[in-house]
């Protein structure tokens, strides 16, 4: 593995250094390749499907593994988009002169070498190096064993590409050892290695978090709250907070848990459940909410779970800083609404809710890279620092600054 | 100890939204009772330094360790700049609407709570308090053993402030546990710490990164170099690489290394020797470079060191090429310059060495907050990612987005 690493590092100022024109090239060949070889693709896809069946994966899980002629070309499709992005790296984000009459420019550059340790979706393995070689970043993926051919022949194609550009195939790669031994490695090379995203389970995330030396910027779980204000806009509530729950269950930005305002608990919450009774919800409340409503009691597990399926607990609060302080406890600091009319509550919550995305009046569902205009997203950032909430290309860049002198010194 | 870190938890949020006038009273307050209390800080300085002196520390360390009425007033004037200092949270740093109408704000926050691990230097405590205070962040300080009766009544001073304006002693503490053991619970207390800062010698801050599950920003050490090319200014290019090794040798952006073009070796190292002579540095060569100077022959351990002392290394390169691998193998990416009157070198060289900053005809030495414009210095960043190089009081902020809805549903 040594070597392996040596090699990367090697190739971190080649891909560091290529220009727009170079990358975009590449990229638009790559999307070629994969095109000219769907069939390829599919077959040994066919080998990842085979082997889940065989041990009995189940079908959301096969659903994510599953490449035809359609996925395929979403692939191609995105390689392109991602050609088409505005170039990350040398973007000047200050600059100004010291009283030295020292030019200082604060300048976008690559972050160096990425590990990108993901489960499941292949298409994932052709993104993720896209993303990373665009912003001029060696990337190491490690994807999930049930879908290892598929994400062999994606990135033999990606790699071959970059040999025919004359480029160290290191810029692109899959991690040599594909299993939790790998991993361990992988997460503590950090002479080597500059950032490490994990996306995937709760387990996978706490692993790498508590054992990587190298940096990590998480795409952890999303356990998000709606908060019903008392002073709020009746039906537009409703209709936010079903959205919220139901337009798509098994995502980070869903709302897994509705805090209702005591004052306007009888009278909403009826109405709330018979929308969501439409949608087959399966609502668990607190003890209040029982009192109102005939459905499930959530015990204390219900509010610490991101569900990722169509349920919904619902806690009764009897204030705006008893939602807050909920939220604080339970929450993972992913994306929160507050649906209120009142100027002064909208502004406390946005202001003393500790997470990357605060909403007023509108559904947590658009917490989104393409909804924020990023265009192909990284993910979406639980971490604090470096990047929080969706991540853009650019997000996967660090700076450094140039300094321009005439013969300073200092006195 | 558990209790005291969900106390912090509990200041994050009151600390987070002080108004800026609050918190500048807040400062000049404690500016105020550091002055009147000018004597007391003294007394228990001088319990420090009399443990240090029966333990036989360093005159160095001494130095470092002394507060007098000049040194308590320079304590006091940095706490009223930090309170003039531009208010750090807030800033709107991106705004834009979306496709869907939502009002979306990037907007500067508080980090949380960040520990600050350093040593020896007692006023480094109402530095790190006052910048993490004035950004709305919760500080928890863990200083050198050897000045643990000065930052003792420092905090306590500062705290007794918080407590009379009606805030929680909690927004500044110093680690209640000051043994390695107590570093050790801080380093993995994720769930409450959310930013670790270690200040000091090469073992600390290894084994902070080693052992953090809490984010770390290292302010590791400075192994940096200066570059002469063949086309350098001869005259320009001596007095910029004495001042670099020269003007101050304990500091971390001091040149330790310098590498020389060999087409001009012959002739501008007799004349460097001749400069460095009169400064009293110890030179020491590669074997090209003592086949020109009788100086004492460098070591591969010499290239490794960060002397912090008056000793300069020097090799002769035979390319910009070599003068760039030798700084990505040996380098510490602190700051790096070269001395050069040829516009493609001194391109290559800014866009290639990857290092926080990067020189063009000027001193290392330049690296630094104050220089940059950044006011009261947090210190040098080695990382790079969250904040890589001088960094500002901004730099102890993250973001989150706000984003203001009138319905949005995702469709």
């Amino acid at each position: 593995m040594q070597e392996f690493f040596e090699k990367c590092k090697q190739a971190k100022t080649i891909v560091a250094n290529l220009t727009s024109l170079q990358k975009n090239n590449v990229l638009l060949d790559m999307a070629n390749s994969l095109l000219d070889n769907t069939s390829k693709i599919i077959n040994e896809n066919k080998k990842d499907l085979k082997y889940a069946k065989d041990n009995d994966l189940s079908d959301s899980m096969l659903d994510r593994l599953l490449l035809d002629e359609s996925r395929v070309q979403d692939m191609a499709d995105s390689l392109k988009e991602i050609a088409a992005l505005k170039e990350p790296v040398g973007r000047i984000l200050e600059g100004w002169k010291s009283e030295q009459d020292l030019k200082i420019q604060k300048i976008s550059v690559p972050i160096g070498c990425i590990g990108i340790i993901y489960e499941s979706r292949p298409n994932v393995t052709s993104d993720a190096a896209a993303l990373c070689f665009k912003s001029g970043n060696v990337s190491i993926l490690k994807g999930g064993k049930e879908a290892n051919y598929s994400n062999n022949i994606i990135a033999t194609l990606l790699q071959d590409v970059l040999v025919k550009h004359s480029l160290p195939e290191e810029i692109i790669s899959l991690l040599p050892d594909n299993t939790r031994a790998g991993v361990e490695k992988l997460i503590k090379m950090d002479k080597y290695v500059d950032l490490i995203i994990p996306r995937g389970g709760e387990s996978l995330i706490k692993y790498v978090s508590q054992n990587a030396t190298v940096s990590v910027v998480k795409h952890d779980k999303g356990l998000c709250h709606t908060y019903i204000d008392k002073t709020c806009d009746e039906q537009e509530a409703i209709k936010i907070a079903v959205n919220a729950k139901t337009q798509r269950t098994g995502v980070c930005n869903t709302t897994e848990t509705l805090l209702v305002h005591t004052d306007i608990a009888n009278k909403i919450l009826p109405k709330l459940k018979a929308e969501f009774d439409k949608k087959n919800t399966e609502l668990r409340g607190c003890q209040n909410t029982t009192k109102i409503l005939d459905i499930k009691k959530a015990n204390n597990e219900d509010f610490e779970t991101e569900y990722l399926d169509n349920i919904l607990s619902i806690k009764v609060v009897d204030s705006l800083d008893d939602a807050i302080k909920h939220i604080s406890k339970y929450g993972s600091g992913h994306s929160e609404a507050i649906l209120s009319s009142n100027y002064s509550s909208i502004e406390q919550f946005l202001n003393e809710v500790d997470s990357a995305c605060v909403y007023a009046n509108a559904s947590t569902r658009f917490t989104d890279g393409a909804v924020f205009g990023f265009g192909a997203e990284v993910g979406i950032s639980t971490n604090k620092l470096h990047s929080r909430g969706p991540m853009g290309i650019n997000d996967l860049t660090t700076y450094k600054f140039k300094i321009y002198g005439d013969g300073q010194i200092r006195e």
